[in-house]
């Protein structure tokens, strides 16, 4: 948190545009500032003034001649540039821009928000926003701020952070977690992040000691990449970022591009990273909430066996149902378990799971038997987690409940989770008593399995992509492949040479003969039946004009196929250059798989497998990962497929060999890793999964053009270095 | 209303089981009425007491001599019985048993149940419970409750009613939609279903007058067929029915089966029967919150067209991302709607969809300008509906955009719905004023999204199943079909028998010639290559055991093939009765389907038709419908299909005359409709569609067999009947 200390928690701060005008942003700032009791400076400025609010108002930032760690810039747009030239002069080491008026306003605001940046970059000042709602650090009264931030009701400290895009949506799900009950840390709007992004405070917030959660809505990120690595190491410092992104359909990614002129990005790479990174995806309002107060107790299911235990019956069947497509199960207890469930759960009721206590249970007379019970059920080693129905119990048994739950759940390590949907007016005191303790109390009992899901696939996610293998990543994904040189030419390359590469990185191929034209086979070593396919960098789809013959059982047959392709390549591609033809194995039988690699302008390179044919394009059974990943995350991409149960013999078909699919895609990631700056996509297609391995039977490597390579986003400052300066 | 008005509005009510023992459900039903204010007559029932409450309490039911509307009972199981014999002593019309200890707690409390029933029937009774919460009629201050329904706090009156099986979470249900504000009519829980059912109560109350909306919890029902016609009764009521069914999972229906021993039911033909009748399906707390306040003004969109408008961008955008997979679309705005918004929106702002209004907007000094793009939009005939989003937005500008957009919604049929994250205590000016104008303010952009998507479904599902074609149906459905004398007989049908039962009822099939044992072809008007297989009801599965060759070109081949199948059969099948030899067309080519029948001992005949071949087990891209039904309902079913652009010629196919499978299947369901009491399943697989349609290749018919006939639900009482004997 270093980077950003003075920023969040400044010793002093001047104010820049303060008026009486009513709702101008400086003035909300210098006025939430004292009503909510900043302690260190405020310096607000207006050369028409010489007080503010009972303080000096100066002039201009030049005229305080005290130390100023942060400015706020609240004046409109074209005077900003020059305030902004101020504070590089006076060495200020941060400024946050809340006025509008920059990209978002026409060719004038960027020209200005370039301005910015650049005397930003020149020297050494963070820049938050332009067009922002500003921030506040509410443990230590900053407010930074204009707006809603500002506003009543006051958020209550907390160590959930919120770094947002959107001001107006953000603090939307600060609102909505307040009003359940979550406190905050900093609360970030940054608004068009001409120097600042979210993904940077993000990272630097995992390094703050009393951020345990962080929470962020983007519409977009220049550096996909970043993000990644950002949140893998959250997931290491086991420090959870709940990531809402907007912007994820057609419509959605339109209405963006309008709102902050932000790049989207494909959602499906973000998916991707969701995957790698542990990152918990966020939809709705609720769910921030839900899964804050879920992470809270640091508290992970060991398993996906649920244990769910309550007076209603009904809520249990929720649960279930709830649960189920989330990969909970409702697990068997023990023998023993329902042993010592039996003497303290009535008759009427139940001590299998669900176990049914029965109305009413929830009393002061009942206390030392719910006791029993809960230990007994988390005592039980297929019990991963627990959840307790009280429903619609009245506040006195709820009471009840929450000091015994409350208690016991300290002495587990594993999740505890409460459905009530007692109004919580009617029910401070449980309310207290729950919170006190940790323990997640949720309005639904979907809500509830929904939350337990979640904290499952965090732990899942964390231990699978912490452990030895990923760690060895790097090593393999940064290895020195010699690459070849026809890569750097940047010309496109014929099937054949696409393949030879392939071959090369480990991903197995048909078995060819490349021959000149005119040139007729010796058939060396292919075992018929056989494929002809013209050779030509010019000719990407062969099939179109006649390149391809199949099926050619022998030699005489190859022979004519060699003759009819290169002569209709001649007739319908005159202007091709003819490299030669391919004379292929063909492959019978298998599964047919497509595989490939997109080098993305904000992910950079990343994998794709899925079902090949006609369902590729109407299923879209498709997976991706960011490259470069190992074969366990490869397994993982092919086990996500729907087409999945096909590969372990579904209706008395082989059993495919997944493996040899699996380390073909892994290699195919480090290689994509490796090759980013020159190659721009791979396709394989198809590629066929069979008993005895698999194979590309036609592929496509595309270098990167030199156009694209000019068009790559101008390079990130190194913001390390521009602060070392300060 | 008129079967249950003294059931819920009853003018005097006997309490059996009141005793100062705390928590007794009797007591708890006299104090709840006594507390609330019922102002009718009120007799307790104890033979131990002289008094309750300061009222007589009377030894038996018989002791009052005054005229009883309904008698609630509270003594333990094993007094049931005997009370309830006073009860049909007494001519009382209505009972409701509180008590536990029937048919889920074990044999005797099943011979208890079975006796509360015949007394019941005998009587003319109609009994509410047992086991069950019983039921509040809020307006009338009605509590034949205990538990939950009798606590604080008390339901506000209001024009929903709600119907639940399962007592503590179906309050869950009412308590969540208090808190929200909703008002309620009647609220009942029905426990175990021993007479009235869900069904029969949702049935009830869409003959009440005063209540707009039903929302049920159940976990199964018996009758899914009466379920479905009450449906369509809503339907054409204009009535909505929001049903949360619990076990929809196999866990879900494990747990349930624990609890109420109800038939779940398979959640497929539920959700074919919410698609048939419009009606709501909830699977979330907050869904029923957010369905009842948009249901509550009666708007219906016309189209899929959204606007939205607002002071938060993120919020758009997020809006967006909900509604596209719902089918919404943020339409464009038209010129003139565009002119008219350009004075009244700040120039930063944008007047295409979403409409950015900038932050502040909501204040007293634009409201002019916002009744002015009010009305620009919701006059734009691209508009079907507009969603608001005030955001953050604080309580004095929440109160302005209340004031203007009550008043102008008024204006307009189509809905209007708000987004607000403003806390509720600090925003009750407004919210009181959108309430009083109906108008529904929702907590996300996306639930407001989710909310807007089903009113469109519900006024599409409704245009869609009232019209004239299907109108026709019943006509269609019970049309004297000429049953085939050989499904009365009750034995398996060979293939050949199945195909000429479908070709009857106008499914086309494969051309066929059936030859006895032993015979040879002549092949006339057939046309090659063939297929041969052998017939005989005794081998369903012919493949198994080489009863089938296909690809027969020759009149030789077939003669071999003949002479194969046949040893085949007799060799591996030697206890089979052979029927003879089937000689078909074989079908070449078109995308391969499977339909078919399932009688179902819940819902009757129901209809499938999907991906045929391996895709069908993995996919499962198959999706129902409750026969009989129309064309154009088939074409809803084939227009649902995962692998529908197929058929439309996907990646350069022919067109497939999806015309044809739409009529095939139309009369499939009319057929099963007709043949409902002799016919258990129709198999079809594959059914081939091609461009020149659709024809099933292979068929199984199976007839219901005695056995099952046996076993089907005993005949539900004639209520109506029933009531008119009092």
């Amino acid at each position: 948190m270093n980077k950003f200390k003075y920023l969040l928690e400044p010793r002093s701060i001047a104010v820049v545009g303060v008026s009486d005008e009513p709702g101008r942003p400086g003035s909300q700032a210098v006025r939430a500032l004292l009503k909510y009791g900043y302690a260190g400076r405020i310096f607000p400025v207006n050369p028409k003034y010489a007080e503010f609010e009972g303080m000096t108002c100066y002039p201009s930032v030049e005229a305080i001649n005290e130390p100023i760690d942060l400015v706020i810039i609240g004046v409109p747009a074209k005077g900003v540039v020059s305030v902004m030239e101020m504070c590089a002069a006076k060495s200020v080491s941060y400024v946050v821009v809340l006025s509008g008026g920059f990209r978002e306003s026409g060719p004038e605001g960027v020209e200005r928000e370039r301005q910015l940046l650049e005397i930003a970059r020149k020297s050494g000042i963070r820049l938050i926003g332009p067009n922002c709602l500003g921030f506040a650090s509410i443990h230590s009264n900053v407010y930074a701020a204009f707006g809603s931030i500002t506003r009543e009701p006051r958020l209550t400290p907390g160590s959930v952070s919120l770094v947002t895009q959107s001001g107006g949506f953000g603090y939307s799900i600060a609102l909505s977690c307040a009003e359940a009950g979550v406190g905050f840390r900093h609360v970030i709007a940054t608004g068009n992040e001409t120097d600042v992004d979210t993904v940077e405070f993000i990272d630097s917030l995992i390094d703050d000691e009393r951020t345990s959660c962080i929470v962020a809505y983007i519409e977009g990120t220049r550096d996909g990449r970043r993000l990644l690595e950002v949140g893998r190491r959250a997931l290491a410092a086991g420090k959870p970022i709940l990531l809402w992104k907007g912007g994820i359909t057609e419509q959605g990614a339109r209405a963006a591009e309008s709102h902050t002129a932000s790049m989207t990005g494909t959602y499906d790479f973000y998916k991707a990273m969701y995957k790698q990174t542990g990152i918990v995806e966020i939809s709705e309002l609720h769910e921030v909430v839900d899964y804050v107060k879920a992470l809270a107790p640091g508290k992970y299911p060991q398993s996906n066996g649920v244990a769910v235990m309550g007076v209603s019956g009904g809520s249990a069947i929720v649960f279930a149902d709830a649960g189920e497509p989330r990969g909970l199960s409702l697990c068997e207890l023990t023998e023993v378990t329902q042993q010592r469930l039996a003497p303290v759960v009535p008759n009427i009721g139940a001590i299998h799971n669900p176990i049914d206590l029965t109305a009413g249970y929830f009393s002061e007379q009942n206390k030392e038997k719910l006791e029993v019970a809960l230990r007994a059920v988390l005592e039980d080693e297929n019990v991963g987690s627990l959840c307790v129905n009280l429903a619609t119990t009245g506040a006195a048994g709820s009471a009840v409940a929450a000091e015994v739950i409350g208690r016991v759940s300290r002495d587990y390590p594993k999740p505890v989770v409460i459905f009530s949907s007692t109004p919580a007016a009617s029910n401070s005191e449980a309310l207290a008593v729950f919170a006190a303790d940790k323990v997640p109390v949720l309005p639904s009992p979907s809500r509830a399995a929904n939350a337990i899901a979640m904290l499952l696939k965090y732990r899942t996610t964390r231990e699978c992509h912490l452990d030895q293998s990923n760690n060895r990543l790097d090593e393999l994904g940064g290895r020195a492949y010699q690459l070849p040189s026809i890569l750097q030419a940047g010309n496109v390359l014929s099937e054949a040479e696409s393949k030879d590469v392939l071959a090369d990185v480990g991903v197995p191929i048909t078995k060819d003969i490349l021959l000149n034209i005119g040139e007729m086979p010796n058939f060396f070593g292919l075992t018929f039946p056989l494929v002809v396919k013209i050779v030509s960098r010019d000719i990407p789809h062969k099939s179109e004009i006649g390149g391809v013959k199949v099926g050619l059982r022998t030699a005489e047959a190859v022979e004519a196929a060699i003759k009819e392709v290169t002569s209709n390549a001649r007739r319908l591609a005159p202007k091709a250059t003819l490299d030669g033809v391919l004379v292929s194995e063909m492959v019978s039988g298998g599964y047919e798989l497509i595989a490939g690699v997109v080098n993305d302008e904000v992910f950079g390179p990343v994998v794709m497998v899925g079902a090949g044919g006609i369902y590729a394009e109407i299923l879209k059974d498709v997976t991706f990962r960011l490259a470069p990943f190992d074969v366990r995350t490869a397994t993982e991409m092919l086990d996500e497929l729907k087409c999945r149960p096909i590969f372990d013999g579904a209706r008395g078909g082989a059993v495919l060999d997944v493996n040899s699919a699996a380390r073909a895609l892994a290699s195919l990631s480090q290689f994509a890793w490796a090759s980013r700056d020159v190659v721009q996509e791979i396709d394989i297609n198809p590629m066929f999964l069979s008993a005895m391995g698999v194979i590309a039977a036609d592929a496509l490597v595309v270098p990167k053009s030199l156009v694209k390579a000019e068009q790559a986003p101008c390079p990130r400052p190194d913001s390390e270095a521009a602060l070392a300066e300060n």
